[in-house]
């Protein structure tokens, strides 16, 4: 399959912005239709290609271009049911993130995954960005040790309302926003998830989340997350075994902190760091991931392996975003607008919002 | 009492890096006496004044000079012995951190602080470093609003073997450097602590300590430090209600961001923030906190003030001190030397590390 | 003219990393044709899009597809022959930097561009890159007063050989990489250049260039160039008649320094500065400037408006060029390999180095 | 002289803040007595010493006192005054910058250093600040091969009107500021200074200087500095022939860019850079260069060498300010407030712009 025919659901902002600029410059696949419900919205395509079909309806879509595979950015809900269907039809299927409400739909999607055998894929885009990629290299390296720590602050300012129809803001938030940050921590954490604990607060329509999850490889992680923030960023820090210390500021700059570090010019001496950033006209989609996370779809499309942000891997994700749910409804009770008086000490049975059995 | 006459006990390195060099500096204070336990030690005062009487012990020393203050950089035990004696002689007193090891032990010290009512101080200099005190201007100005979460990380190398004849490391890195961040934390937190929860992690002989805090104002704090890290450094950030995040960094540059932030230039504009730092010649001892403190300490006797780094201002500190340690040592059975499995639980009637009661 | 039917000439790497892309994702254009003197190279269009013919001759590429416009990634002799052929056929024409050898070739160009009224339009990125954007908006405020100083530094490592069949490593480099320097110089300078004066450096393969530009409006800039470098970077400061400095770091971050700056939770104070960066997910062809380099000679085409990028902006940029090349010619006798005892003399024998009339 | 005997000249704003508070901490000196034309403000320093006389006179203060040494914070013409009085009488003497008025001055100081033989020095305090010294290390070392360029930005907000009764903006800012910048200018050039090059723009009452220096070594060094600037701040870079570049950011943050420059974790990769900071309680007078400076000065006076911030190291340095001042005053009359139309000519006409026999 040299080419791979794509039929692109949903042509709202983060497809124009993100998604099908990255597959109007990918080789090797060929946009052969586009489903949206407003019409006007599908024909935007024609902007950039001449003779695609469009249309309001998938199952035309999928009877009159055949695809191999779907790009989706719809809501969650459509992300279900269409991936449901396109499985069913044996189409490859790729939606941006979140691809679902809850883990009871997560799994029911990984089940028909399984049964369909064929390449699914959400738009993790975090994962694939390139800084982060550079961060797993560099974990991943001998000397680096083994990772003991991972923190991760992921500030927000939105959603401050529930999306989707959900009635909860903090579901939302964690399904639209730190869902990124939760499978970073996941994916740096290493082996089995075998702790979470948490704290929601809010202030007004906005929250803070708190969270520590912890692994069976021994690796610590913890989360600062929210809507309280004056606006998007991220940063993050990985503490290893042989006392290095790698932070990522804002998808862009890496510092690593070492105990020897030197340049040829000083030797080796105290308090000397590296520091790595892009060139001044780095550009395109691959540093923010977008290029990646297609590109190793495709990929794996054409190899016939799995991909790596497949439906099944969001499994620990979303108990993590289950946990934090849970615990925090469990306070609602006793928890006034402004008073946190004490942590979420739940039960005998789950002593604090500690779980060991995921 | 215009001069306040001090005597020295200790000149080990951090009176003779730190101390001493603002003591040399400050105004309307005179060194009436140096005390060491290695003769030849005090005897290094006379490469700065000449006239010093020097002697290997404290009783002479009180006799001889007939101090109105102590200033004291010694093992805890000493600053804990000696404080006793200089508060039972009616002679004030500052001691280098920590005062003593136990909280049993400071309250003692509280305790006999009262029945003398001399001042007395304990050299937290962080807490008075000039970037905290812009940072506290900062967080009690009207437009910063409440403040919800206050991160702090502290980095450090050591020690990695107990202090001071201990027989724990951890206590010894918890008295020795965390004692700064937990009093950062209790100091930004607000309001009466009312819930602890710890985790240490060990590597070897370093460990890593997270630890979160909760305040009846309703602030949070989460703290990250250890001893497996390169080098000593040190950051935070805290979040307010109106959606600012001030960050501080290296004890040096400080960054605020808000919702709406500009230039005179841009107007206002998004992802614009604030960033100070210091003018290129900044010297002296103001912004490491050293200068503050003692400052602050001696305006205290002048004034017959409370000192607010004595030693009931360190009661919360020593709390969450030994909360970390025994959540520690209950989970000493289970927790093999790298494997973490499980989050600290220990008992139903205080589920987690959680302690409401303090 | 809803769509624009776009020959491209050279599919090299400019090309496939920058251009290509950027066009791709272009809205209301459409690649009809691509013409390589490599076959295989030509056909790699094939790789994004199916039906596009491809031919190693322009006269076949015009015939054929009768595009409005052609865009060029070629060496100069190439973007200055194939610019003249296509001008004269009434064509529009975007050609990469640079677009020619000389003044003398450059001023033909705009000669035959006059005579044949056609859109034409060099891809001086940098000044169309999102971060010069800003601060040009940001200068041309009223607040900012005049541009008194504009500081440019460009760091690059190469070329350390002739290029394109040159004799000089010094001109390759000035066309090759110091081309976008010299214009965002006089971009910012503003008025008529009325000094340039300049110093070349060599050590072994690598040469430093030291250009100071005057210009009528009273503003002067300095430019610090050369190939003696580690690797590619990039920054700037323009300094205002009311005290503002705005410097921009590798196309990225953007800080200005005012006399007054504050934030909402201090009020004025000093030594603050606002800072600008992108946010974590930014990415495209925008910040580098292809994006709106393509975007704007477009809409040039469509609104039959001078493009500001087109062959006779860089009329200025080249005297420059030649300037600093005649200076340093003037010199060569003189200097040794690398002793540079003398300045470039004031004498009537040596009168190149400074210039007055241009 | 195991002890040297200070006896102090004017206790104003540098003195308090930055001298004094170095010599009070300053090993194996005295202040053996103070001398203020204003009594009350000489009586300052028993806010730190007891027993110190205080005269308005400084035949009183030699008389009474004997000192070993002088150490003046006064205006030019006192230092120049006193140390003239301090050099008859065999006192060594140390002055704060600038030394004296003009060149002539300098020269008559140096014939009577050379006639005296006692050791003098000058307040030049960045050249002895602690990064200013790693700069030099790394410098120095073999691998950084040789300095080919250095770039120093030296921004001030004032002087805006003349100083110490001059007639002249320009020299008060050249004495009083850029004296620094040009003095390290030299450090770092390295052999004979064969070549200035300045230019002066004004706008209202402030300035913008540029300069160019050239050294028999080679080396180049161009100087941004006036007095234009929103507040005091600091940066330079250092390239050097193996394609290094050095920078150092407000006295603080230096940053090595190296063709190769890796990480234990991440091997040699491309856009690594070394970046060094201090510890975050770096505190004293070691780092602005007050302590080094006098450490030095008083050291050169017990070992009887050269101190190299001493008279006579600053004449090159006055040989630029004159050069920048005559360069400028030839120019007067042909610039209006704003306009700059022209370069510094070449004609013989105004030849003092550049000079090669300095």
């Amino acid at each position: 399959m040299a080419v791979i025919r794509i039929g692109i659901v949903g042509l709202g902002a983060q497809m124009q912005e993100n998604l099908l600029p990255t597959l109007l410059q990918m080789p090797n696949i060929r946009i052969v239709g586009v489903c949206d419900i407003t019409a006007a919205r599908a024909a935007q395509i024609h902007r950039f290609l001449s003779d695609v079909p469009v249309t309001a309806s998938v199952d035309e879509l999928l009877t009159l271009t055949a695809p191999d595979a779907l790009v989706l950015a719809c809501p969650p809900q459509a992300h279900r049911d269409i991936a449901l269907q396109a499985m069913r039809a044996g189409i490859h299927v790729f939606v941006e993130k979140p691809p679902c409400f809850t883990l009871d739909e997560l799994e029911a999607l990984v089940l028909a995954n399984r049964q369909s055998g064929v390449i699914t894929g959400v738009g993790m885009n975090f994962k694939f960005a390139k800084p982060i990629r550079q961060l797993r290299d560099m974990t991943q390296a001998a000397p680096f040790g083994r990772t003991l720590h991972v923190q991760l602050n992921h500030y927000a300012s939105k959603p401050r309302a529930p999306l989707w129809g959900l009635d909860s803001t903090l579901r939302s938030f964690l399904l639209a926003q730190a869902i990124h940050t939760i499978d970073l921590g996941i994916t740096f954490g290493g082996g089995e998830l075998t702790g979470i604990r948490s704290r929601v607060q809010r202030y007004d329509d906005s929250l803070i989340v708190n969270a520590e999850l912890v692994f069976s490889s021994g690796t610590t992680a913890s989360l600062l997350c929210g809507t309280m923030f004056p606006y998007f960023e991220f940063d993050m820090k990985i503490v290893s075994s042989t006392s290095m210390m790698v932070e990522l500021d804002n998808l862009w700059n890496i510092t690593i902190h070492e105990p020897e570090h030197g340049t040829r010019a000083t030797g080796t001496a105290k308090r000397w760091r590296g520091v790595w950033q892009p060139g001044p006209l780095d550009s395109g989609y691959e540093r923010s991931g977008y290029y990646g996370e297609l590109f190793e779809f495709f990929e794996a499309i054409r190899k016939r392996e799995t991909f790596n942000a497949n439906f099944e891997s969001l499994l620990p994700t979303y108990r993590v975003i289950e946990q934090i749910c849970a615990a925090d409804s469990q306070d609602i009770g006793v928890v006034q607008t402004f008073a946190l008086p004490t942590l979420h000490a739940t039960s005998t049975a789950n002593p604090g919002v500690v779980s060991n059995v995921l």
